[in-house]
């Protein structure tokens, strides 16, 4: 009768293991937020389908998870809707709800709906899986989590100072090294203005973003095909380098486009982004990249992407300024920044680089063993006495074969067994043995407390 | 063109004031889990529809909401689908995943595929979404969390003994006041056996069930119903009272129960229970009802109910043990206990009590204002110097009137507002106001984090 269930495809179970290794993750993320005065929000997993069509592009569309109307959900449905054509028309007559595709969108939903009561500027993280019906492949999942903040209602460059310093921290608590790269959408457009692109932005844009897996000469023809000879292309390719961040690469990058007003305003921007950064000491970590476009029809202002410097891997971390994200649900005006981790992927380095530590598997400080009921109650004393000065630690629950206990506790990743036979209860005392360090011995039950916060586990 | 958003019927956005309570609540219930020695797992808030069909009744499968097929979903109906009496066919056709109904199926699920690996007794806790196609009504959501703890593969009644120990640190931690209610199974089925109501099981337990909110008496013309004369509903009724939790009181219901094996069973569990509560102390906030039944298709032990005492409400948490949970799934044999807390009544329950703290409002210790860019520029140092220091605050991040700088740090509940002027900068100091207590003054920056800390907030 029973069948052997399986997961939908794309998505995962997280076990003991790995759960408390993105919880690591997760807690150093929002731990650093906290400090730097984000609050938390959570929105619902469905949202109506009307707030998600249309926000993500066509492709964006289609991936989208529907959710069938509940009840009598093809009452509605005649046969001519069954006709391909009529797709769309058949999908509003069955469904109305979506699974969340991003945390963008409903912060923007959310933002719009609660403006009267929220505090402005709105300070907000937001951390929470999203859903988006991709081709499962290495890497990418059909479920998987984003770990969102953004600053929405203040133009002031401090936001941008403040979420490349978030960054900073949460890398170093967690360890892997990082470079941060940053550009401005301004920028791009004035270097599209001196090279005559300004009808073949998106074009443009699509082929520098290129630069990040292939050098510029491979792109030559492409550059060609928009137009440039190849003067203009010799100083495009000495604009599309990556800069240190510092006074004299802004006026290098000015100084290259001389008289275009958005080069003046988005070069002022990183000059004031710079006397941020240099306040706060992360300079060394930040280049300037002018090829950097990512997500380009969103951004409108500072771009962000943060790669880890000793795995080979897309970009880690990433984000960016964006004008008027409310706009689409009636609330005008409200400027955004925001930056979004990346959790599968710095699992992903972190793993690569052996930088779990192996305490992260388990808090559970003992595992007490024993070989009857006598000496269970014993332990169950014991734990719960531990329990009562914050000690995490377990009784094995059934009367088996001390083999079959010690085992349990080295599968769970707790070294420290505890164990009390006759002799024990006899003479207050209580048995352990680390199965790492094969450590063994005997020590009074009133010191048992003292002897397990100072042992190391 | 842009519409007015809202949100799925039944489904919640939790704002920042709502997230630091409910995260209050979940993060103290992990805590305890934890100190008992359970670890996280979690499933993908999508599962196989055939996983989750046939588990939770017909109407459990009506509540299902169900994800359509992505792509081209409706290539393969045809017109004769749509006749309502082929829903079931047409439901296949063009759905064949649905969202997690709640966290005890798909942890059968995990535990059947993960057998090989995973270390059992395996005791587990996990806090996720469930969504359920109810009618939204107050107190029940369509999206809610759900936070269960449960060991798998133990018959010990120990297992038991921890999940009425960690609801009552629970709630100790939290603030309410409970009462923990407990039954066996096997006892209701002696009772049953007691008055030949074997055949009527089920109408016998759903008529007991309702003495929760109605008295005895108003049952009897339902109790002859099902054939007990006079003198069986009188000793019926003395049977479902809540007793006491101590030796006599089950003694007392062995003494109606003489010569129904079940009854010896289930009595001689309570009395092992009984035990482990009387080393760990929480006798008294047990009793013995056995007019309790909950979700009585389900377990075959124990059965858990907790209630707050100061409020009127449902229960905020139950439990109790399954036999043979994952044999659906073709793992057999396994015995399970479980607990799960229903979060959102327990956040009614301490709204109602008052019990939320104000400083759970916001961790972030001030605010800095400023009149001009050079008193932002030095804030931002300082705020810097104390987020090194594991101080959470935040610069206010344009040059805005004061006032409304003090009304944007009051409405995030933040009361310390600093202050940097020229005076201020000029002589090293910081202006300070508590926007609660209305104390102000100044203080020299290099005593501002002792201060900080000090301070109430």
């Amino acid at each position: 009768m029973s069948k052997k269930p399986s997961l939908v495809k794309g998505t995962r179970d997280f076990g003991p293991k790995v759960m408390l290794r993105r919880k690591h993750i997760l807690n150093t993320i929002e731990n650093v937020y906290k400090k730097y005065g984000f609050l938390p929000i959570e929105t619902p997993a469905m949202e109506q389908l009307e707030t998600l069509t249309g926000k993500y592009g066509d492709e964006g569309d289609q991936l989208l998870f529907k959710i069938l109307n509940s009840g009598d959900f093809a009452s509605g449905v005649n046969a001519e809707m069954l006709n391909p054509s009529n797709k769309v028309q058949l999908l509003n007559e069955i469904s109305e709800k979506g699974l969340r595709y991003d945390l963008t969108v409903p912060l923007a939903r959310f933002v719009s709906m609660n403006r009267n009561d929220i505090a402005f500027p709105f300070k907000r993280y937001q951390m929470q899986p999203v859903w988006r019906a991709d081709r499962p492949q290495k890497g990418r999942y059909r479920e998987f989590w984003q770990c969102d903040a953004d600053v929405l209602g203040s133009d002031s460059l401090m936001n941008e100072a403040d979420l490349l310093n978030i960054a900073s921290e949460v890398f170093d608590l967690l360890g892997p090294k990082i470079s941060i790269q940053i550009n401005n959408r301004k920028i791009l457009e004035a270097i599209a203005e001196k090279f005559n692109l300004q009808q073949h932005f998106k074009s443009f844009v699509i082929l520098i973003d290129k630069l990040d897996k292939v050098d510029f000469d491979s792109l030559v023809p492409e550059f060609g095909n928009l137009g440039l000879n190849d003067a203009q292309m010799s100083e495009l390719k000495e604009l599309l380098v990556s800069f240190s961040f510092e006074e004299a690469s802004i006026q290098t990058i000015l100084s290259h486009l001389q008289g275009f007003e958005k080069a003046q305003i988005g070069c002022n921007e990183l000059l004031e982004l710079h006397g941020y950064c240099t306040q706060t000491g992360i300079i060394d970590k930040v280049s300037i990249n002018l090829s950097l476009a990512r997500g380009l029809d969103y951004y409108t202002g500072c771009i962000i992407e943060i790669k880890a410097t000793d795995v080979k891997m897309g970009s880690i971390s990433g984000g960016g300024r964006y004008d008027d994200l409310t706009g689409v649900f009636g609330f005008e005006g409200v400027s955004g920044v925001g930056i979004s981790f990346g959790i599968d992927r710095i699992y992903d380095v972190m793993e690569e680089l052996k930088m779990f530590e192996d305490n992260l598997f388990s808090e559970v400080k003992a595992v007490f063993c024993h070989f009857d009921a006598a000496g269970r109650k014993q332990n169950y004393q014991l734990a719960n006495k531990l329990r009562q000065e914050g000690i995490s630690c377990e009784v094995y629950p059934d009367i088996k074969k001390i083999a079959k206990q010690f085992e349990y506790s080295d599968k769970k990743g707790i070294p420290m067994v505890l164990m009390t036979g006759e002799t024990e209860i006899n003479t207050g005392t209580i048995s352990f043995k680390n199965l790492q360090t094969k450590e063994q011995g005997s020590i009074p039950i009133l010191q048992l407390a003292e002897f397990l916060n100072s042992s190391i586990n």
